[in-house]
This record gives C-alpha cells, sequence and structure tokens, in this order.
C-alpha cells in the first residue's frame, strides 16, 4: 500500500458522526463514478472480506422462484455455488477448465435447455491460474436469452471495464483492496436499484444488502460499526486513483508491469502458463522449464522472498509452477527486480546452465 | 484510539505470510488470557463489526434440535433474536424493561416451564440504557437447569469478568474496538472446543464460526482476506492493555473516570437515570433536570462536540437524557473537561438559574 494510504488511517472517526457520514456518501459515489453504473445501480459498502461482499449479494439479492447458473473456471467461481448450497438457494453449476474463459456458448446451451434459469453468476476474473472471462459475451448471451448476471470484480474492478449501464446486471461484487489499492476490511457490491428495492426477506442479519442499502439511503449511516480507518484509507486510494488517469491509467500501468515481468522471464525459458489471449495484466501463472526435482517453486519463492520479492504460490499442480501478481504498489524498477532476482538464483543454484 | 495503536497499522502484512500467521496465533493466544478461559475454549476471530461475531456464533453452533431463550432488556438482546429470526433458529425470547438487569429468576421459571430449552443468551451489559446484567446468577440458574449460555459481551469484556471456565458457557463474542481499544473492523467469538467441533453444517459461508476455527487450527491461515491493519492495532492496544495491569487495570481507570463524570454532573443536577447498582463504567444515560423546552439534550450533545467532547444520544425519549461513555483514551482532564463543559454551556444557555 502507498505511503499516503496508510497514513491516511491515523484519523480516528466516530462510527456515527457527521464526518462518518459525509465520508460514507463521498466513497459511495467516487464508487459509482469509478463503476460507470449510471442512476440505476447504487454503491452498497460491506464490512468483511470480499467473499462477504458475494455473499450478501448472492443471498440478498436472488429469490425463492430465481434460478441461478453458476458458470466456474476456477475456485472463486466454486465459491459462489458453495455460497448457494449454504444458502439452499436454487442453481447449478456449468464447472469448465481453468485453463480457458468460460464459454459463452455452453452458457447459451445451459439456458436454452433449462429455461427456469433466471441469472447467471460470473468470475470476471479467475484468479487461480489467471484468466480473464469474456464478460461481453457472457452479457451478449444474457441479453438475448433475458436473464440477469452476477458478477464477481473481486480482482478486476478498477482495472478492467465491467460494462453496467443497459446492461442485464444484478449486481457487481469487488473489494477495496485489490486494483484499488485500499486497505483489507472492506468490500461492498454495487446493485440493480430495483433488485435491492425488491430483494426477498434477508437470508443473513450482517450480510443483508438491502437493509444495508436501505440504511444507507434513510439515515447515511452504517446499520454496524464501520472499519473507520479502512474507510479512510479507501478514501485516500481512490484520490490517487483517480490522480493516475482512473482505470485507463491504471490499466497502462498494470500492462507496462506485467510486460516487463513476462516478458523478462520469457528470457530466461519461464513461459506463462495461460494463452496470451485469455490473461490479463492482475495475476499469471509461469511455468518453470525444470521439474521439481531441480527445485520446486515452492524454494524458488522462499529465496525471492529474502530478497523482498512476494510470488503467490501456483494452483496448477501438474508443473513446477507460480504465480507473480502485477497489481499494487509496482514500480518498473520492482518489476526488472523480480526478474534479475529470479534470473540471479535459478543460475546460482545451476538451474539454468544455458545462462549460467 | 491511542497513538501508537494507530501507528500499529502503518504496517503492511500480506494475508498468507508466517507474519500474519504468527501474528494471528499471537492474538488468538493473547485474547484467551485476558479471557482467562483455560483449553477447553478456542478464540476464533471474525471479519467485520460485533453484530458480524453474534451472527456467527449463533448461527453456527446452535443445532436444529436446541432451543435459545433470548433474554433481552434491550436492543443488543433484541439484535440476537433477530438473528434467530433470520436463521430460522428455534428460539424464544423473555423481553424485560431496559431499566434493570433481566431476572434470573425469571429466566428460571421460563426454563422450569420450557423444558426444551437447551441455551439461554444474555448481553453482559446493554449499552441502550447502560444496565449491567447479572452474569453470575443468570450462569448459577443455568448450572442448575443444565443448559448452556451464549455472552454478547460485546461492551464489557476486557473490563469485567465474564466468567467461562468450569462454567456452562457455549461462546462469548466479542470486539477488538471497545474495552480492547483496538479499532473497528475485527471481533471474535470465545467458544467452547467441543461445541465448534460438533458445530451442524453452516449457515453461513463467511459467518461460518466452525469452519474459521478449523482453518485456523489446520493452516494458521483466515480463509479469507483479514483485515490485517485492524488486527496490528489490536497486537497494539492488546500491549498497551496488559501495561495497564489488565482487566483490573482497565476496570479501575474505567471506574475513576466514570465516578468523576457522575458525581461532576450530579453537583449540577444532572442524575443517571439507571439505579447504581445496576451501573457499570462502560456507559451511562444522564438525565438532564429541565425539559426538552429548555434545552433539548440534542443541542447540548451539539454545543459540546464544538468544544471537543462526543457525548451520545439517549435511547430513554421519556425524559431529556443523553448517554456519556466511559471508556476509551479518556483522562480525569477529559472527565472534568465534559462536566465544566456542560456546566458552562447550561449556565451560558440559563438552563442552570440557581448556579449561574
Amino acid at each position: 500500500m502507498a505511503d499516503d494510504v496508510r497514513q491516511a488511517m491515523l484519523e480516528d472517526i466516530g462510527s456515527r458522526t457527521p464526518r462518518m457520514e459525509e465520508l460514507t456518501r463521498k466513497i459511495r459515489n467516487e464508487l459509482a463514478e469509478v463503476a460507470e453504473c449510471g442512476d440505476g445501480f447504487a454503491v452498497v459498502p460491506i464490512q468483511g472480506s470480499g467473499t462477504y461482499a458475494l455473499e450478501a449479494m448472492l443471498s440478498s439479492l436472488l429469490h425463492d422462484t430465481d434460478k441461478l447458473l453458476v458458470a466456474a473456471n476456477g475456485p472463486y467461481g466454486e465459491r459462489m455455488a458453495q455460497i448457494c448450497r449454504v444458502h439452499g438457494l436454487n442453481h447449478r453449476a456449468l464447472n469448465s477448465s481453468g485453463m480457458r474463459p468460460v464459454s459463452a456458448a455452453e452458457i447459451e446451451a445451459v439456458l436454452q435447455a433449462d429455461p427456469a434459469v433466471t441469472h447467471v453468476a460470473l468470475v470476471h476474473f479467475e484468479t487461480a491460474l489467471g484468466v480473464l472471462n469474456d464478460l461481453d459475451a457472457v452479457l451478449a448471451v444474457a441479453s438475448r436469452r433475458g436473464v440477469r448476471v452476477f458478477v464477481d470484480a473481486m480482482s478486476s474492478f478498477g482495472a478492467l471495464p465491467v460494462p453496467m449501464r443497459n446492461r442485464p446486471v444484478t449486481a457487481v461484487a469487488a473489494s477495496s483492496n485489490k486494483c484499488l489499492h485500499g486497505a483489507p476490511g472492506l468490500s461492498f457490491v454495487i446493485a440493480d436499484r430495483d433488485a435491492l428495492e425488491n430483494a426477498p426477506p434477508g437470508r443473513s442479519l450482517s450480510l443483508d444488502l438491502a437493509a444495508q442499502f436501505r440504511e444507507f439511503e434513510k439515515s447515511g449511516q452504517w446499520r454496524f460499526t464501520p472499519p473507520t480507518h479502512v474507510i479512510l484509507a479507501l478514501e485516500r486510494a481512490l484520490a490517487s486513483y483517480r490522480a493516475q488517469g482512473g482505470r485507463a491509467g491504471r490499466w497502462a500501468h498494470y500492462s507496462a508491469i506485467a510486460q516487463a515481468i513476462t516478458s523478462g522471464l520469457a528470457a530466461l525459458g519461464i513461459e506463462a502458463l495461460i494463452e496470451s489471449r485469455f490473461r490479463a495484466p492482475i495475476i499469471a501463472t509461469f511455468v518453470l522449464p525444470f521439474g521439481n526435482e531441480v527445485m520446486p517453486a515452492a524454494r524458488l519463492s522462499q529465496l525471492l522472498i529474502e530478497r523482498g520479492f512476494v510470488i503467490y504460490p501456483s494452483v496448477y499442480k501438474e508443473q513446477n509452477s507460480y504465480r507473480v501478481g502485477f497489481i499494487g504498489e509496482l514500480t518498473q524498477e520492482d518489476a526488472r527486480g523480480v526478474v534479475e532476482a529470479t534470473r540471479s538464483i535459478l543460475v546460482a543454484h545451476h538451474c539454468l546452465p544455458a545462462l549460467a
């Protein structure tokens, strides 16, 4: 996190003060501007992590008469199906390979075969292997078939466009601590106002999105104690976001970081797992050009952490691989640094004899 | 919040790093020490406000075969009944006046008349009017009748003893930002390990206390992104708590603040609403010695805020009243200051002619 965002957390605000109401109104409006969602949608912040927002979204907005098709190509899609199971929400799953986007044609085929389906849930960017789903294609299918879409935009919101205006979108869930560069502890749902106003009775007290929305609209206050410092961090982070040029600026920045890391690693023989047309500059899985017996990726990760570079374990167990994130406060120097550190570790450990 | 607690939030920690695991283990152990709960209980932190912890506690630990008696003498008790309604938990309510503690004898009478009841839920300190419930008496009744107790100790934990060891307690819910002086955004449940291990299937994904417990025990990690900065604030706040002498030290400090404010206001003719034997040095309702037509308490509140003193609206609408909190980083100077500011405002506005 940026220094100024952390510094913003040094202020104490009472939960029920006019200052807090003003701050809440401000971040709700600013998130709506980032979303370019128009007046038909409302931003409803939720205390807690992104999963809280996902659960609040699905469990609050789906009626007993609805049926959700969860199109999953990874663990985050599966998590939405899990939320449906826990709450007994009528749903069916369409599971597909994590190596590529969910097929809009397959979704359409299910919609054609099962006219009871009223909604589709899709993860915009699956961070597991690092695959960007084709939201536009799924929205086009939904329009054609007269169903509506829930989007898990946790890792994409703020960097990739999430079309909402004049699209069959019921709600989008996202978080303050991914592409917006705020602190963890706050998430939000941007939901269609009609869906909020006609929501069924809550299936949870804390995660009742419609009740949370009504209280914001009525009193401007949070129903339950808000994470005031985390909200201040988001306010500051949104100012930096605008200063960086908003979504276009952030996308350009992430793209340059991803380009530098991906091409630098490719020069070492470390290739991205996923085809480039299915990737996005958020996070990517990289495959080492040697097996676990030479050096497991987990060991490389430890050695990189010792040099100050955090990489992530891979979810792809079939090959010796790891993940590198491109978001957050990274600079070109960081990008060059992680590549150079990788090179020097692999050479020192005789993993890349050709380059040594 | 204390300066050092806010400063602690300036560190960034990755959610899945060894540092985070160590910090989580540390705060879980330290909260258990504060609770003096012994090995039979486990601390399960929950992302979100205190209500999240209450909902996680009741919805995760009550079986369909259980029946909960919610003993309510104010809105926080009623909130537990609301959680039961939302989740369809088998329960009955025993509502009583907010002016005094819930009667342990009345609870016993209900338990005698309704042998289906397996658990009692009680708010330790009802902050609405400021009434301390007699937890010891309720635990004694529970022991005698063979039922178990859930405690909402949100506003008392860390300042008042919450007996757990060798008591028929299933779980206690509390928060990091009340008597422990941490930041808002984190709450926790201290639950009987047997109850956690034998919990029914979760009724929520995010608020599944037993799943959260299992993951902490298995990997030492949070299931979903933790509010890292808020956790760092709690770590620092717990160090200050010990330095102040733990619960006894905090109780003595709050008591001295409450004494100074209560006696100072009494000298102005402003008396506490609740009998002194039912109060605790957490928050109290005070009644102005004149009606709304002279000066409404809300106006006094505004004028005090202008002078830097935050008081709270009263829930007691029958008289011209307001609430003063005694917890947090208050000094004797603050206590004298709020009394003197009250005096000078009331004299300047001719509300206290006898003293003018």
